[in-house]
């Protein structure tokens, strides 16, 4: 049997489906699961696919000690005539293969990878929920499972792949919110794993996300770790603003994540002949350009929100309100584009787009 | 049932014990492990020890994608006379609430923890080897498992322990290492996580340690951050150096780790009237020190070596020997005095010592 003949065991019995109001955010989790393991000897092996249940093992997984882990983040979408389709789920697998080259795990085989996607997602179809906005949440991760204490990579692994009904990031249509930039705690640093979607990112960001949770904001804007001067991340999406008709967002450099949203509102912008330029952009740039009512638009881009638009930004006990707490035009034609091609509601000029069976 | 009441379920089989030469570190457990779980409603409740088991995780839990746990590393040592003992449990308890500060998990009972591994220890009493310089290793760690993919603190925890039998770091006595500074990947920053003993630390320092072990060197020597100037830590131990007859060490700045040992160094160091500062230390400073002659000694301190000395420091392409590849004369003494007090046969004018029942 091949490599990547997959195997599949039926779950004897259907779990109850959720109604589509009452499905938030990776709370619920289909009938089926993907398994692949790995050991030195035998590469990646055993692709299977079998009831959703619990993962069984031993105390000693390298994963609970030393984080060697890596994830990725994708969405399946049901269209209005019923189809099912996954939103550039090779750049998911191309990023999930570079944060394993950080983080010293062998690599997948990215085609399998999506494969494998596919026919989970096709097995457990009748999950990707059709209200609008709601979609079947995508969680690819590796773990690293050998049973040592010592500090090294570890020799066997196991990539899995579990799905969650998702609801509709915005209840009422697109709303921005506020942010306060962090000037204490840092989320990465150059040198440091920020560029890698593994979990000690997101670890060490929870901090700072409680603090300023309780003076009531949704998010903080992340500076850079070796200055805190420069602008990289806000919560976990990448971050835009709209200066003088111009579209900035920072400059990858090895501690901001590569988002999928963030190439393809970069990619989108271009075509509608926008401005836009990625660029190293400080704090006291932002508020300068604020003060000079120069600033039009900020907005994170992610998966989970697509667009999601700033309304209010805290710096150094200055408020500083975007756009005058308002969604602005850009924000609200990427997000209808981007759902829209996700959706297929609009044409997809790049061939984003692709469709499960 | 008080929270404190530890259920004992003694396992129905024991498990060969290996011999003492083939201990290795962190490769064998033993028949038992302590658990105890964290809920929102009931707080820290159900301290159990039970039959070395997997764990039955939800693929969900938190713990696998966004890395939310935080460890301990202690050894329980078995005295000549037979008896067993621990080396400053204390510390170790302090610290975890440290980090478990740091990563927004709830606060342990210090007090508890400590009497919950020397009640595990004693369970297992008879896996405490007694060739020289074999200890129980002692691993106490706390992940989250609540099954949710939203990035926020898990509601819901698992605090464990788990033991390991180990060998002596050393075959054949205290043996110096050769030691590569380096200059581009970081292992911790200023504002994120480096104080706190969490996964993802160690996740992200695997990278350099696989480059620099390919060229012949044991570990890396971590500098800051933000100025890739001053010395941290190397390996996972905290380092100091012997310069004019003085120990410094790098000053605690919330990206170093706070470790036992190395507090334990410089109470010694303090009690024989030998001068030791902790302060900023810049490579370039030791390259100096170096080229005068004045780098007497270099050494590692951390709980599974004690005291690892540094026989040579490669850096900027420039190979310091220091003190003729030897170990020298301070890190013996702290060697020979940290683990006489360890094992029973020194005097213990601090206290350290803990023994079990």
């Amino acid at each position: 049997m091949s490599q990547y003949t997959i195997t599949v065991i039926k779950s004897e019995e259907e779990k109850p489906k959720p109604a589509s109001d009452d499905l938030s955010f990776g709370r619920y989790f289909t009938d089926h699961m993907f398994i692949q393991d790995y050991s030195e000897d035998k590469g990646w092996h055993n692709p299977r696919i079998v009831p959703y249940q619990p993962m069984m093992l031993d105390p000693a997984s390298m994963v609970f000690h030393y984080g060697q882990t890596v994830f990725e983040g994708l969405k399946a979408y049901r269209t209005e005539d019923g189809h099912i389709q996954l939103f550039r789920p090779n750049k998911n697998m191309e990023r999930l293969n570079r944060s394993n080259d950080r983080l010293c795990i062998p690599s997948i085989d990215e085609e399998f990878g999506i494969d494998a996607i596919k026919h989970l997602v096709h097995v457990d179809h009748e999950w990707v929920p059709d209200a609008p906005g709601t979609s079947l949440y995508i969680r690819p991760f590796i773990i690293s499972t050998e049973a040592y204490l010592g500090v090294r990579p570890s020799t066997t692994y196991q990539f899995i792949v579990i799905l969650s009904p998702v609801g509709a990031y915005y209840d009422a249509g697109i709303d921005p919110v506020k942010i306060a930039v962090e000037d204490e705690y840092v989320r990465a640093v150059r040198g440091g794993t920020g560029e890698a979607k593994t979990a000690g990112n997101y670890a060490s960001s929870l901090k700072a996300q409680e603090l300023v949770a309780e003076k009531g904001y949704a998010q903080v804007l992340w500076l850079d770790g070796v200055e805190k001067k420069y602008i990289e991340e806000v919560g976990s999406m990448n971050v835009f603003f709209k200066v003088n008709g111009e579209v900035i967002t920072p400059a990858l450099n090895g501690s901001i994540l590569q988002g999928v949203t963030r190439d393809s509102v970069i990619q989108l912008l271009k075509h509608w002949d926008i401005p836009v330029t990625e660029r190293r952009i400080s704090m006291e740039e932002i508020y300068q350009y604020h003060q000079n009512g120069e600033l039009e638009e900020a907005f994170g881009a992610g998966t989970a929100a697509v667009i999601s638009p700033i309304g209010e930004l805290a710096w150094k006990g200055e408020q500083m309100e975007i756009n005058q707490g308002e969604t602005g035009e850009i924000s609200r034609r990427l997000y209808d584009t981007i759902t829209g091609i996700q959706y297929g509601v609009e044409k997809d000029p790049f061939h984003w787009v692709v469709r499960v069976k």
